[in-house]
């Protein structure tokens, strides 16, 4: 599957599933995504995971905002290597909803886990102020 | 000055200062960035804090890593604006630190508020498996 | 089952079972654990949540405290109402490990979500300097 | 200064300033707030953080609840320690909040840091179902 948005596309991500609550993506680590160690920056980890994160969360209809997401850092990646980021929804109530994405390595070991809190709006988010993010 | 890692370097970050504990770094946020809703990616917003950490964190000698990080998005930011991460130590124990880093819009605003928890180790980050990150 | 420590005891918080990477506590909210807009505070909700996490990632055997950890509150809680919360081991790497934690109300509703990172020690924690905690 | 509060108030937590978007709470940690390691339970520092964070984001006047909060435990404190939370609106944009708290020990030093989302409510928070905690 083809992914839409051009943050995902120009790094080459693939979107392999989607359902309301939950999202599988893949992508590989280039070159040009490694940090001053020589290891994937942390940062196209998140990007990966919080893509994830917002396919999982849009699939209901409704416009939904990241509010805030957190990342733990668990095993360090190297060029090439290609990860896979599963989301899955763990709790919504209201507008608000908790989101769980683990991105894994090669071999199946877990790289990150990343949890997001988002946030749905009605309207466009480039006309809303209060949140926004993904 | 230039950024030394690929990552920052590939998309066109600069580091506009950087001293022990503390770290500036700037982007333009490009078309590429943006994601479904037609706003900067908040990948790309968490990458952005996330190498201002990493700057900042480093720079006293030993390596540091990330361990962890969190991210609360406030306003949408869009195509074309150039924005500024500004990190900050906030406190120090041990092997362990928490930096603040609050990235700016082009007015100034506050578009999003970071906070990373760093380790420091001892000898290469691909050597070493508990932590690893940025 | 009886919990072994002062603050669990105090509060009246009871171990429904634990085993490793796994538990379950339960605690009734009273009047004294009530905010200024008068549902239960949510350092009470963390608490027990924090609690259930101790306990699940130090059933394996070597001292584990906590390095940080993150709550999402979802719906608030009344004086009387009982609480479970559920603790589940997510990952575990080297010395690191990350937990969830899911506090119920009386219904089965989820009121919370919490993630804490974990890491093990050796020693007596009194005498660790850099991780601290529960 | 009297804390009106519940849950500060049983746990003899004093309240030494407030004003808007700032608030400085104080706690003797006493042995029924110890966890099973002989320390201080996170849960308790967790707690004084969050009132704290609750003075300093209800003091401009519309109810404010906190949606979540992060914290990150950086030394052990012990049985009859005196804690100072001191908390500090960091930024706000239409109804959320960012807050800092830091916790700091008997000698001034920091034995954690907090952080917390705020997010402002018209009615009382019983009735509101969407956001809760605090």
């Amino acid at each position: 599957m083809k992914v839409a948005d051009p943050a995902c596309r120009s790094l080459g991500i693939s979107l392999e599933s989607v359902t309301a609550g939950h999202a599988r993506l893949r992508m590989r680590v280039t070159g040009e995504m490694l940090n001053g160690h020589g290891i994937a920056h942390g940062g196209y980890l998140f990007l990966l995971a919080d893509a994830a994160f917002a396919y999982a969360s849009n699939a209901r209809g409704p416009v939904t905002l990241a509010h805030s997401a957190q990342m733990t850092f668990l095993r360090p990646v190297a060029a090439g290597d290609e990860l896979v980021a599963e989301a899955v929804e763990r709790a919504r109530y209201g507008r608000n909803g908790v989101y769980d994405v683990t991105v894994h390595g090669p071999a199946g070991e877990i790289v990150a886990e990343f949890r997001g809190q988002s946030v749905t709006v009605s309207g466009r988010p480039q006309e809303r102020a209060p949140e926004a993010g993904t």
